[in-house]
C-alpha cells in the first residue's frame, strides 16, 4: 500500500493500521504493507519490505499533506508494488488536480485508489468511478464527508432501489463549533483561535468561513448519492463572517440559534443547493448538534426522512474511513468472515 | 419466494415488489416471482406461476400475520420452489416460535430466510445464523429494529473492525407517538386510542405500554451488533403506563420531557440494559424525536457517537427493510450494478 501525502490523516491511519494488525488478520486474513510513502518535502519513497513505526521517513509534523511532483508517480507507485493508494494530499476545488491524476495513474496500474479528497469526486468522479470499474478495481472515499461516517457505503451496500430527493444538514465542524463557542460567550476571532487550536480548522480561513468547505460537501453528497453533477457556482452558497458573538448569542437566547445550514433538492432535473447560515427553531434537532458534531437529514422515496449523525468525532474517523475502505476494496466478502 | 404470514408487512412487500418490478429488472436483472403465500386462515397457498395482484388468494384484511400449522412448512416450500423465504407472522417474545422453525426449514432447503420477526434472533440468532453459513444462504432481519432503516446491514457492511460498548434510544413508536400527543393535550387512554387509529399500536397493548417491544429490539441489537445474548430478563423494563397526561406536560414545560429510552452498555463480560421512561433535558436530541419516530445512538471504540435516526415513518419502510435483505440475499455483487 502506498501513502500519498503525510498529513494528519495519513499519519493516522498508519498508526490505525499498527493497532489493527491482530484485528486485521484475525478477522479478515489481511497483513498489510505500507511500501510507499510520499510527500512534497521528502519526494517518493520506498520500503518493499514495509515501513514500521521505527523505520518512518523524519517528517515534521507541519510538511503538510502536499503532493509532489507527478513526473514520479507511477514510477513509485510501481516500485512499491502498490495494490491500494492511499491519496490524502490538500483539496484543490477549483480543478481537483492533482489528486485527479493521482487515483487515475493508480487504477490504470491496476491499484484500488482510497481519497479523503473531496476535489476528485467534484471534479472527476464519473470519469475516476467508470475507469476504476472498467480496471476491476475500487474508487472509494467514505471520508470525504463526515470523517469516515459511512453515508457513501451506506447507500451503496444497504440502500438499494432508494432515491434521494434532497438532503439538509451541517456538516462543517469548524463553523459549528465557533458558532457553540460564540453562544458561550466567545467573540467570532476568539471562536476561530479555538478552532485552529483544537486541530479542526482548515489551514485557508476562508475555507471554513465563506462555506468553501461545506459547499464541497454539498456537490459531493449531491453527486455520489443523488447522482446530481454540481457546479460550485451552483450552490448559493453564504458564510457566517458577518456574525457578531452577540448575534449568536441573541439567536441562540430567542430560540433561533445559528446553524451553518447545507441544504440540497431536487427541482426538475437540476439541484436547488444552499450553504448558509439560518436561524433554526429549537424544535429542529439541527439546533442540537453542538460542537465538532454533525448531521445529515435525507429525504428518500422510501424514507421520508433517514438522518445520520456523529457526535464528537475524534481525528481518528477520517483515518477510520480510509481503513474501512480499503478492508471493504480487499476483501470484497469481509462481511461474511466477520458475521459468521 | 414465498410469504408466510399475510398482514400489513407482507401485503406491503408484494404491493412494493410490483411497483419496483422494473427497477429490479433493470438495476439488478431481476424477476421476482411469489409462488407461496400461507397463513392460518387460508392454509399454503401455492401458484408455480407466480402470485399478481388481481390472482391475489382472498384474505380478510384483519385476518393479522399468523402462522399456519408447521406440518406442511416444508412441503410448500418445495412445492412452490422456493429461492427465498420472507418470514412475517407474530412475535412471540418468550420464545421465538414457531418463526424460528420457518427459519430453520427454509435454511434446510436452501433458501435464503428473511425475517421482520424480533423472536428469532433473540432465541436463536447463533444456531440460525450459523445454519445460514453452513447451507450459503443468508438469514437477515433487517426489519425487526427501526422499520428497515439499515442497521444491521451498515454494522455487517460498512464497519468492519468496530466494536460497539453501548447504545441508546428511541426505539418504540407506539409510546413515543402518545407522549407527544399526551404533551398536546390527551390523556394516555385518548393517546393509545390515536396510536392505533394510525395503525402503529401493536395488537395487544401491553408489548407497547409496558415496553416490551422495547425491550425485544434492545436484546436484538445488542445480539447482533454487540454479539451480547441477553436474556429478556436482564433487561430493567420499564412501561409508561403510570404516566398521566399531566405528568407528561408538566415534564415538557419544565424542560425535561419524558422519553421511553432504550439503554445498553458493556459491563466487563456483561450487559446493563434498561427500558424505561426517562426525563430528558432539552439539549438531549433525544427530547426532539417526536410521534412515531425513532432514533439510535451508538458508542463504539471508533466514534464516540454515532447516530441513525428515522423521521415520520411510512408502513412501507418495514416492507423495504425486507426488499433490501432480498436484494442483497440474491445478489451478492448488486452494489456494483447499482453504482457503476
Amino acid at each position: 500500500m502506498c501513502l500519498l501525502g503525510w498529513g494528519n490523516v495519513n499519519r493516522r491511519l498508519f498508526e490505525l493500521l499498527e493497532a489493527r494488525r491482530d484485528q486485521l488478520q484475525d478477522q479478515y486474513g489481511f497483513s498489510p504493507r505500507i511500501t510507499g510513502i510520499a510527500t512534497r518535502r521528502l519526494g517518493w519513497r520506498v520500503a518493499p519490505e514495509g515501513f514500521h513505526s521505527h523505520s518512518l521517513p523524519r517528517i515534521g509534523v507541519r510538511s503538510a499533506a502536499a503532493a509532489p511532483s507527478p513526473g514520479n508517480l507511477r514510477e513509485w507507485l510501481k516500485a512499491a508494488q502498490a495494490d491500494v493508494l492511499f491519496e490524502a494530499t490538500s483539496l484543490n476545488a477549483q480543478t481537483g488536480q492533482p489528486a485527479i491524476d493521482h487515483i487515475r495513474a493508480a487504477l490504470e496500474l491496476g491499484a484500488h485508489a482510497i481519497t479523503a479528497n473531496k476535489g476528485p469526486i467534484v471534479h472527476g468522479y464519473e470519469e475516476l468511478s467508470r475507469l476504476a470499474a472498467k480496471q476491476g478495481c475500487r474508487f472509494l472515499f467514505e471520508s470525504t464527508v463526515m470523517d469516515g461516517v459511512p453515508i457513501f457505503s451506506t447507500f451503496r451496500e444497504s440502500l438499494p432501489l432508494v432515491r434521494v430527493e434532497g438532503f439538509r444538514g451541517i456538516l462543517n465542524s469548524t463553523t459549528n463549533l465557533m458558532l457553540t463557542q460564540m453562544e458561550r460567550g466567545l467573540s467570532f476571532k476568539e471562536a476561530l483561535g479555538k478552532a485552529r487550536d483544537i486541530g479542526v480548522a482548515e489551514s485557508d480561513p476562508a475555507d471554513d468561513i465563506e462555506a468553501w468547505d461545506a459547499a464541497v460537501k454539498v456537490a459531493v453528497l449531491a453527486r455520489v448519492v443523488m447522482r446530481m453533477a454540481v457546479d460550485l457556482k451552483q450552490i448559493d452558497r453564504h458564510g457566517i463572517g458577518h456574525l457578531t458573538g452577540e448575534m449568536v448569542r441573541e439567536a441562540r437566547a430567542a430560540g433561533h440559534p445559528y446553524k451553518l445550514v447545507c441544504r440540497a433538492s431536487r427541482k426538475g432535473h437540476s439541484l436547488a443547493a444552499s450553504v448558509r447560515p439560518e436561524m433554526v427553531p429549537l424544535a429542529d434537532p439541527l439546533a442540537h448538534v453542538p460542537g465538532t458534531s454533525s448531521i445529515v437529514y435525507f429525504e428518500t422515496d422510501i424514507f421520508p426522512g433517514l438522518a445520520i449523525s456523529e457526535i464528537d468525532p475524534t481525528l481518528d474517523t477520517t483515518a477510520y474511513g480510509m481503513l474501512a475502505d480499503f478492508v471493504k476494496a480487499v476483501g470484497s466478502n469481509w462481511q461474511k468472515f466477520a458475521f459468521a
